[in-house]
């Protein structure tokens, strides 16, 4: 038995969970095992309900279960909330206290999608790579941050801190993950600005030491950002600093035409790990039976594989998504001028289908 | 008279920095203007002759001139140097001293161009806007930055800072710009994770009082890299932090396809402006007479017209260089299958014969 913890959040958030747990159940049905769900609370309806955007019992069912599946959060309702009682204070929280220091971003090209993808096809054909974000350091929770007054004026400040421990362990998962891949590190730095991608570098190249077969390559953050549109192909693995890490990963969304396409999981050394879409949740749509459950679904393909060693469940998950594309089936995200669009529960259905 | 200090940099700052001295000399004779050039060591070569990336003498010199123009700096020569021996420390030093808080990254789609953009023609065609990025502060100066031992642990620290005061003048200075253009500004910020953000738009509801007639919208970085590919005919001016900036202005570059078409312009609020490439020093084809120089050709436009007041010589420059590239002319960086490719002198000429 697999205990999952799931925790829709708000906004598309629970319409795309409740897509990827009818895929879970459809594979339980399929190869006989079973997966038991428990769901929490995050993010605004967990303000709205207990006053604070990840409750205890909350982050203590993730820590009792094997996997968690989450949807997204935030919203407008709470934008203007104080900071500690934001949604996306909650996706920190359990970040942190969950211990999740590696959120690893696969980027596949998709055939079938080349066409609603801003990029030209020669740019992104066969484009393959990983991106590892740090997760739980950074500039997302350097102290100080905060306001003070600085020579009688008001300022603000945040910082971006790491100990050198915490840059070893990301970067070695990194060049773990390359040695069963193409066997390349891309570490996204600014080290002609910045003291802490200077460490990050050095730390880089020892860490390479130990990796022979591996070959590391350092780039420039700004290089990154546009390498990432110009050949996205060079990539293999791109290992980087948390706030790094979440712009690039959003831009290389666009190789695949959607935000809607891209799953994630987040690691920790030794409990259990969280699997999200990378998609926000998209109050302009939600509700509405029009978002895209597919980044979701490969979530909980990656959970099969990464948490449960399920490896055929989780390919056959993934063939599956490839099949129902290539097939011509899209949601609004994904459609071009004259597809047929498909709803949230359709496009399930379609996966459910297949598998 | 108009008195420019140059300082080439390293690299292909030398080369390109000639290219557009040689146009400005065009412009001169044509119009009867006389251009005063003086010459300044900067960056790498400086810490060679001089000891350090920005002698004093230059920052005089600087100083004393009614405008600058930048090559680049910067070279593996250096790269493994103490920070304060770097070749970027004398670009970030220049721009401090100088008080250059305001730096403009205008994007500029050229119809001749859009083959040799990795992003789909449709997606490109007649975006037009700018960026707007903070050059004094944010995380590229905040102290304390540098190595520490936190609770026995090597560790280390870099600092995003900013005074009120601070982001109030950057963002005046876009509202400002995007009155003279399509009365929209785009302030982009992580307001769902940072403080110094949270700030940030706190300031820009505030400045966006003061100018009824444009429109502003809040945007998150990541949000942002993604819709920089996606659809960036959305934007007119966007405004952002010197680290959000630097990251989004050289993914913005691949709308041109190449990051050597992009101008800049560094204002401070009333000394002598700084003019530059958004390249670097590219020490890989360094010397070998390749380098494009259009983007620091279209930098010498922006000083005509914003440092001298010199329109029309401005836009003849700029239409020369769109008259050049609708012939059909290249240098390698921005040459498809089957074009004619041109030296950088022979690029230089080509635009002179055009004015
Ligand atoms: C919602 C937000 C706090 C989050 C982040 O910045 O990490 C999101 O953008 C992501 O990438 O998972
Ligand atoms: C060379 C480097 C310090 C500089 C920066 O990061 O500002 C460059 O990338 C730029 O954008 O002008």
């Amino acid at each position: 038995m697999y205990r999952i913890a799931v925790l829709p959040g708000d906004g598309i958030g629970k319409e795309v969970t409740k897509g990827a747990v009818n895929i879970l159940q459809a594979i339980g049905d399929r190869f006989g095992h079973t997966f038991h769900f428990s769901y929490g609370l995050i993010g605004g309806e967990a303000i709205d309900r207990e006053g604070t955007p990840l409750p205890e019992q909350t982050l203590h069912l993730c820590k009792q279960s094997d996997a968690v599946l989450l949807g997204a959060v935030g919203g407008p309702k709470w934008d203007n909330n104080p900071p500690h009682v934001r949604p996306e204070k909650g996706l920190l929280q359990i970040r942190k206290e969950m211990n999740l220091f590696a959120n690893i971003r696969p980027v596949t090209f998709y055939e079938s999608l080349a066409a609603s993808s801003p990029l030209k096809p020669h740019v992104i054909e066969g484009a393959d790579f990983v991106i590892v974000r740090e997760l739980t350091g950074g500039l997302y929770f350097g102290k100080p941050s905060g306001r003070r007054i600085e020579k009688g004026e008001e300022a603000v400040v945040d910082t971006l801190f790491y100990k050198r421990a915490e840059i070893e362990r990301i970067i070695t998962f990194a060049f773990t993950l390359a040695q069963k891949r193409k066997k390349k590190v891309t570490s996204v730095d600014k080290a002609n600005v910045l003291e802490s991608s200077r460490m990050w570098r050095e730390v880089a190249e020892q860490v390479a030491k130990r990796f022979p077969d591996v070959q590391l390559e350092h780039m420039l953050v700004d290089n990154a950002a546009m390498q990432l549109v110009r050949s996205p192909k060079q990539f293999d693995v791109i290992v980087t600093e948390n706030m790094f890490g979440d712009i690039l990963s959003d831009e290389a969304s666009m190789l695949t035409g959607s935000l809607g396409m891209l799953p994630s999981a987040s690691l920790s050394v030794d409990g259990p790990a969280l699997y999200e879409p990378i998609h926000g949740s998209a109050p302009d749509i939600a509700g509405q039976n029009k978002a895209n459950p597919l980044a979701t679904i490969l979530s909980a393909a990656m959970m099969l594989r990464l948490s449960f060693g399920l490896t055929e469940e989780a390919d056959i998950v993934e063939r599956a998504v490839k099949q129902v594309l290539d097939a011509g089936y899209r949601t609004a995200d994904i459609a071009k001028h004259g597809d047929c669009v498909l709803s949230t529960t359709e496009m399930v259905e379609k996966v459910k289908d297949a598998i």
